[in-house]
């Protein structure tokens, strides 16, 4: 079965969590609305009458029949069949909670320079914005961070993971996370990363497997850019 | 197997709809931390050096070892078990990815009055609140209610559930919304009701549930408060 992708086209975004999987276990898939016609058909899923279980926003995965939204939920489904998760059932909790919890983050960074409102530009809400961001990188990043860093010490199963001897889809998913916040808030984590090395290993780590090295380094992955949900403005990292 | 819920003693939250599944499938629980030395319980499972997989924060369920937080996987779990979703993959990742949705509401509920930080009161960030407050109530409570009310008309099973014939925790989630956004938004609400009656109906369906009315008239329901999510601020409300 080839996958397909549904996502915004010129962001990373949410639907990068999904693409780090799909490229590290080097599926194949379409980045559907990358493709010509591609966002008409994405809001035909989306808006379409003939659709009975329409997604409320993208990402969204077509496999087969089904189609999968929220960004941990299509983990859920994609994590054990390509080969990022254990199979049993204790394993699949605990990643998906993982999971979630970066998605709470996820949100929380999105808030940063969206305080009010998601229909408003950032210049609109701008004084807000430094409040929040201020919050963010004082009192939510570390909470985060800290969270992380804990559970990579307490994994007893060696190999620096998250959960089991050997990378995940959550793994790949708080690679992300670095990565954007290195984007977003450059001194902030310069000021964090040194009490989170693990966190900072598991990073290094996971940018260095031979599949994902060669995705980041290919057109496939859109850079970072003022419109996604990492963005960089210097007045929110002080 | 008895389950127990951890979760804050003092308001509904996000614990509530793990309760309200619990209680309509009439299930045994101890709801921990509203017992004697209950909190303590719970933060030792939150802090304690020896809980391999901590959860970031409440809700958690404890059943048998596991340890399952995040609201949306709780439910998950307990679905199947409960009897609250069918059995059938397709059906468990429709049902989990509408309650994610219902998440995604209920955190945008939550910064109504906390669109700054969440460890300043809500009279620190009045302000702020009064805007993002007008953009939830004027563009988001709209689109999330007319979502779910196009997910109730699509459901062709009939019996007027958001899948499926019967209802499930989703449909004891969605119940929880309304009642919380009455409570916290009553101008808004009378004005949106009328152009969402599936939605309506669904509620009153639920709330007729024999086992659930029963909790709801219960001392075991904890009142709405201002010390929740849903807060009923008269300026917020217009």
């Amino acid at each position: 079965m080839r996958y397909e992708l549904y996502y915004w086209p010129s962001i990373q975004g949410r639907g990068e969590f999904v693409r780090l999987a799909l490229e590290d276990a080097d599926t194949n898939y379409d980045d559907v609305a990358r493709q010509p016609k591609g966002m008409a058909a994405m809001m035909r899923m989306m808006e379409g009458q003939a659709v009975e279980r329409p997604p409320f926003a993208p990402p969204f995965l077509k496999a087969g029949k089904l189609i999968i939204a929220q960004t941990a939920n299509i983990l859920c489904y994609l994590g054990p069949r390509l080969d990022l998760v254990l199979k049993n059932e204790s394993s699949r909790l605990w990643a998906h909670q993982l999971q979630l919890t970066i998605a709470d983050w996820v949100a929380e960074m999105h808030d940063t320079h969206h305080p009010i409102s998601g229909s408003l530009y950032y210049e609109e809400q701008k004084k807000e914005a430094r409040k929040r961001a201020a919050d963010f990188t004082s009192e939510r990043m570390p909470k985060f961070l800290d969270y992380f860093e804990k559970i990579l010490r307490r994994n007893g199963k060696g190999g620096g993971y998250l959960l089991g001897k050997k990378a995940g889809y959550v793994d790949l998913s708080l690679f992300q996370m670095v990565e954007g916040l290195r984007y977003a808030f450059p001194r902030a984590m310069k000021r964090l990363e040194p009490k989170h090395s693990r966190t900072v290993d598991l990073h290094d780590r996971v940018a260095a497997r031979p599949r994902l090295a060669r995705y980041l380094d290919s057109p496939r992955r859109i850079p970072f850019n003022q419109d996604g949900i990492f963005r960089h403005y210097p007045e929110l990292d002080r």
